[in-house]
């Protein structure tokens, strides 16, 4: 008998007919033995209504007020999935974050989780109850509402499964798994039976968003494994887990690629100290995250320097490095707003040397030219124009033959 | 320096528009120099959704998670109109009742308050904070979510100003106060300055819906002086207090009415001990509640017993007491669907005899035919026709000149 966490997401209880088919789905769960702990998310498009609600009111509304408005979206699916369990015979109880309690700091709309009371939990475990907790929300020491920011139902469920030793903590989606790449791009891409939890985090923060990379990080650290699987269909979905479980590992997992990218470059800086921090300290005092960084070696007495930025930020950018360029004495500002990138992740290639040369040569014999080039321990990123993403992706996808049972080593 | 508590009631926050409305008087209150606790409902029609929601998955919910589900409404508003007063430079906090925390038993959607742990609001209020409180909720000792039953949100006024001892419970609704009668029967009716709260518990019993008869009762229990005024228009709304305050008393305060009664009557019942049990013991089983009950003396060895009942349950009475009639070999029933009642409700009548004859002879001088009678100690009720009403209830306001500021006496 396994103590499996279960989590669903807002489309998963998008409706009073899938909050049943969800029911029909732990009820069988939990007739097959499995001691259960399912957290839910608020409702599709419920948390976006109360968030308007309060921004009629006040564009900045206060945010403790804001959590104890937003928290109401998950109190209500956890009362209704309970009711459900309880009319098909199968006992339930419904948590809010406060009644857990799941303490967290008071950095209200961003709480962090310090401490989980598990003690009620197990004790209603104990009595054969099926336990259905708000994803999403806590409170601080003071006994105030607080939220963890958006997909924080997630990192509700894995501090869960990792405050009460879970076998597993499975998280249903609207996908069935992680793919190598996005089927979209790539109708050959293949589901991932498994996958490192840096894998994982690669493959997130470049844009395949099926978790939130906080969850991964609180899963890796707890090591807690964690399954992505589809809340519609059958089927066994991704598990992720530790490098360390003896699993076989391929040299490539899987292809990101985010279409959101701008580059700039700012061309003729002066190579001195602390010129990296004179350019980029302005564009992280205006909240722009910045992506990619390259700085090439210096020629004579100037070196050029590029980063990536969201795309919506380009015009905001160009306009502060003018500034800094006058500032700097530094040639010239350029930029393109219409470059993508494309990154292989796999922990497989930390002990392969090639890798890169494998993929730009596939990328070469597609015409396609590389405009900048970032590697880390497992991910080698590009950037190319946008017209290319797709045949690039795909030419990836079939140089690293994604498409079958890759080739594998062990781990 | 006064300590209120304010009520406002579901249409009072029913749009983002009157929650605005609603804080302008708030913060005016508060700007004026009141320390403001300030009691919520959920907003109109919400209350409505959840429970729809709720019997769509279970036309029979778990009643534990139900009040999980409908607590959210009020827990909506408050953090709206909370956010409202920070908007408008007034500090403000909200609070569920399980922050507070309002204990109650653990009879789920039909909880009683227990205790009121009014420390943290004492902590709160001497900060110069606005309190702003959910209605309608609290947890029981196990910090389960309880709620009170519909209109529950005056009764958790009534209790915090009760607890807190504030020198005024102010009740904001859709009407301005409580008149001699409905001024929709009686153009001239009206709006009381002072009502005490048994004349208001005879009022609303009888069909005044302005308050919530629990909250009264628990206003009287605590001596907690209770105004209902409107939310929409400016005005004093009438004051309900104890007698002993050294209040005008009038002879009669105001003429209630019930549109919705039936009556029965079981002609030829044997007069021997146990018979009227025998007759209203199937009828409470049944869960159908009794109004006014009538027997007159027997004559020779049988009697007539009559009583009234919700016109819904007309037709489901008049069947079981066929069933009766039959096993005491009573002589026939009757019935009569088509009936109103309206009684004269004053403390004043207690000391002044006449009252009753009065009533009748204004009724008889209209040609209205008295089907029953009832008395109180500060009620007298009659049965008419249905098509009487609203010629009895105008000609007894006239009979006992409510219209004018009426005849008084020390009370």
């Amino acid at each position: 008998m396994a103590l499996i966490v279960q989590k669903y997401g807002g489309t998963s209880v998008g409706s009073l007919e899938r909050i049943s088919r969800v029911a029909d789905k732990v009820a069988a769960a939990s007739a097959a033995g499995d001691d259960l702990i399912v957290v839910l998310s608020a409702m599709t498009g419920e948390t976006d209504r109360l968030l308007t609600l309060a921004k009629t009111i006040d564009p900045q509304p206060n945010p403790r007020e804001l959590d104890v408005l937003l928290s109401t979206g998950e109190q209500v699916t956890i009362a209704l999935l309970s009711m459900a369990l309880e009319k098909r015979g199968c006992p339930a109880r419904s948590y809010t974050g406060g009644q857990v309690r799941i303490l967290t700091d008071s950095a209200f709309n961003k709480a962090r989780i310090t401490d989980i009371d598990a003690e009620r939990l197990r004790n209603d475990l104990s009595c054969g109850r099926v336990l259905v907790v708000a994803g999403f929300q806590g409170v601080d020491e003071a006994g105030n509402i607080t939220t963890l920011g958006r997909g924080g139902s997630d990192t509700t469920a894995v501090a869960l499964a990792a405050a009460l030793k879970a076998d597993e903590c499975q998280i249903y989606t609207d996908v069935d798994g992680v793919y190598t790449t996005d089927p979209r791009v790539v109708p050959q891409a293949r589901r991932l039976d498994r996958i490192t939890y840096e894998e994982m985090l690669e493959m997130a923060s470049l844009g395949a968003k099926v978790l939130q990379i906080r969850s991964v990080e609180f899963a890796s650290k707890y090591n807690v494994p964690l399954r992505v699987l589809s809340s519609f269909t059958e089927g066994a979905g991704t598990l992720i887990t530790s490098e360390e479980d003896g699993m076989e590992q391929a040299l490539i997992s899987g292809i990101a690629f985010n279409r959101d990218e701008a580059k700039l470059t700012i061309l003729g800086v002066p190579d001195q100290p602390g010129v990296a921090y004179r350019i980029l300290g302005p564009v992280a005092e205006a909240n722009i995250e910045v992506d990619m960084i390259v700085q090439n070696i210096a020629e004579d007495t100037t070196t050029d320097f590029t980063f990536t930025v969201h795309r919506n930020d380009y015009d905001k950018v160009l306009q502060i490095l003018h500034g800094v360029a006058r500032d700097l004495g530094a040639r010239e500002v350029t930029g393109d707003n219409k470059i993508v990138k494309i990154s292989l992740v796999g922990v497989g290639m930390r002990s392969h040397a090639g890798i890169a040369s494998t993929m730009f040569r596939a990328l070469a014999e597609e015409g396609i030219n590389i405009r900048m080039i970032s590697t880390s321990e497992i991910k080698v990123s590009v950037v190319v124009d946008e017209k290319y993403l797709e045949l690039g992706v795909r030419a990836l996808h079939v140089a690293f033959q994604l498409e079958a049972a890759a080739p594998s080593k062990n781990g």
